[in-house]
């Protein structure tokens, strides 16, 4: 019997993990993969990963020997922390989590079931992607961790994002601050009604696209055209890089029996990262945790993990150090 | 005139610097010391920081050579990159924050009126001390960061703890497991109807001394007794290590005239960092965040910078990067 299962292996699930760590929690952490969605971030991209933390430096006067041998060093930290505990990761898949009594039954593909007293849940979201002709080879990506990891990429170039989140529009703001010329499409005109979306329409080199929906990517090698069309009308749009965010999906089907999750699958959290479901909690992108940013999800992942170790410091009986 | 303005030197601040950095964003940080508390884990407690995240290891099967060099090659990851930012940080004493119209203006001791798109606030708290004799040469300053830093120190020993916060009441749970005695003096009765508080009258070695309050502390070089009293009836605790947490004061003085603070002085924000006064924003220490880690400061320190970076881009008026 576990204190803390912690499930995932992104920053928010690591830096969880890091505070059971500290506070000798017996916590057991299982995850198919370490690192979660910052392994997308490429490293040409010259950022920095310390301890999970994406750093991006750009600036003239950085010393770079230094930041890389800070970055290169440090890199893998919590990776290393965590791994060096034996017994405490598990790399496998989950596959069902129920709750007996005042314990939770954690079923894996190949460990049998494992059971805990509290369960954290960071098992992250996928970005969803766009079944578009073309878009699958051409397109960078969605806006992901950082606009300003391309920023380099899209000064003074023609930039066409498709979008149809608050993100993807402050992203697109980013872009208009360096690009020639930012194209942005957005498919669901519902977002038109938020302040950035009025503030990019005044913007003389950002054309807002709304109600258009992409239909094609052109390009050999690299993208060149964004076919868009409204109402039947077609349109080409002439782009060095294109960026799509369609948002997210929550990975988050293993506690869709316990009716904690939004209409759109995040699972809901109070402030302090705990559900409604006493004993489970939950951080990172598997909830709405604004922002998409590396040290957001770090903070969010500490602070559900104290809310699980008072909920148990808060057991009548008292517990044993996990060792 | 800068985009935005940070105020403070702690966690929340350099995270907040650190994302500001990372989006190019033209800021200025404004400190009179950087570090915050985390400058008053002892080095001997075995802690590392981490680009300022305390991070404590006590296990076996940690490899020791690794983790000093990870440490000590990252201690001011956060640091170095903020400090070599020429003319984005100022060593100087904020006086007063004022509004005209849509811009913020900084005073400082010794560089004059700095105006500001935004400022973020992040000045943190001090802990709150007892003017009892002896306490202020014999207590080991308060409960502080974690209290595992110090269950070394408490292991198998009777352990005192003056209480008036939930943190305390967790922290003295958290002794109960290693240590052989604990009391707990909690002053003031109110919190005595927590879940924590209740939870720990059930602990075995656990005395909750509720409505007495400490008088004195007795010992030479080191503490030896707790007196506490209650309706006049002294009585005398032996202890080997006693600790405080009679709750922080919110160094919230410099935006009292916003009306923006709650009733103990802790400024008010919504679950992103921004406050009721548009282009104001506060993290970490100085509003209510949970749990005094690290950790969690980074993270809401990041997250009301990306606030203030949304509010700038929200601006109509296209902005320069600054440089």
């Amino acid at each position: 019997m576990h204190d803390l299962i912690i499930i995932g292996g992104g920053p928010a699930s690591q830096s969880a993990a890091m505070y059971a760590i500290g506070k000798q929690i017996n916590f057991l952490m299982i995850y198919e993969k370490l690192g979660g969605r910052v392994d997308q971030v490429t490293p040409a991209d010259r950022d920095y990963l310390v301890g999970s933390i994406v750093v991006h430096f750009d600036f003239p006067d950085a010393e770079d020997e230094e930041d890389h041998l800070i970055g290169s060093s440090a890199v893998h930290l919590f990776e290393r922390q965590i791994k060096t505990r034996t017994g405490r990761v598990l790399n496998d898949l989950v596959t069902q989590i129920k709750r007996e009594g005042d314990v939770f039954h954690v079923a894996t593909k190949h460990h049998g079931v494992q059971q805990g007293v509290t369960v954290l849940l960071a098992t992250g979201a996928k970005p969803r992607s766009l079944e578009v002709p073309g878009a699958g080879e051409l397109l960078v990506g969605n806006l992901g961790y950082s606009v300003t990891t391309h920023s380099q990429q899209i000064a003074n170039r023609s930039v066409g994002v498709v979008g149809t989140t608050e993100y993807a529009l402050y992203g697109a703001a980013e872009f208009a601050q360096t690009a020639a010329q930012v194209y942005l499409v957005i498919p669901d005109t519902k977002i038109m009604s938020l302040p950035i979306a009025q503030a990019l329409t005044q913007r003389p080199n950002v054309e807002v696209l709304a109600g258009y929906r992409l239909t094609e990517v052109v390009g050999r090698f690299k993208v060149e055209q964004l076919v868009v069309e409204r109402a039947g009308q077609p349109r080409s749009l002439n782009v060095d890089v294109a960026y799509v965010d369609v948002g997210r999906e929550p990975q988050s089907d293993l506690v869709k029996n316990f009716g904690i999750t939004d209409q759109d699958g995040f699972v809901q959290t109070n402030g302090s990262g705990a559900t409604d479901i006493s004993g489970l909690f939950a951080a990172g992108d598997v909830t709405r945790a604004l922002g998409e940013q590396v040290l957001i999800a770090i903070g969010d992942g500490a602070r559900a993990a104290v809310s699980a170790h008072q909920y148990l410091l808060t057991q009548s009986a008292p517990r044993q150090l996990g060792t």
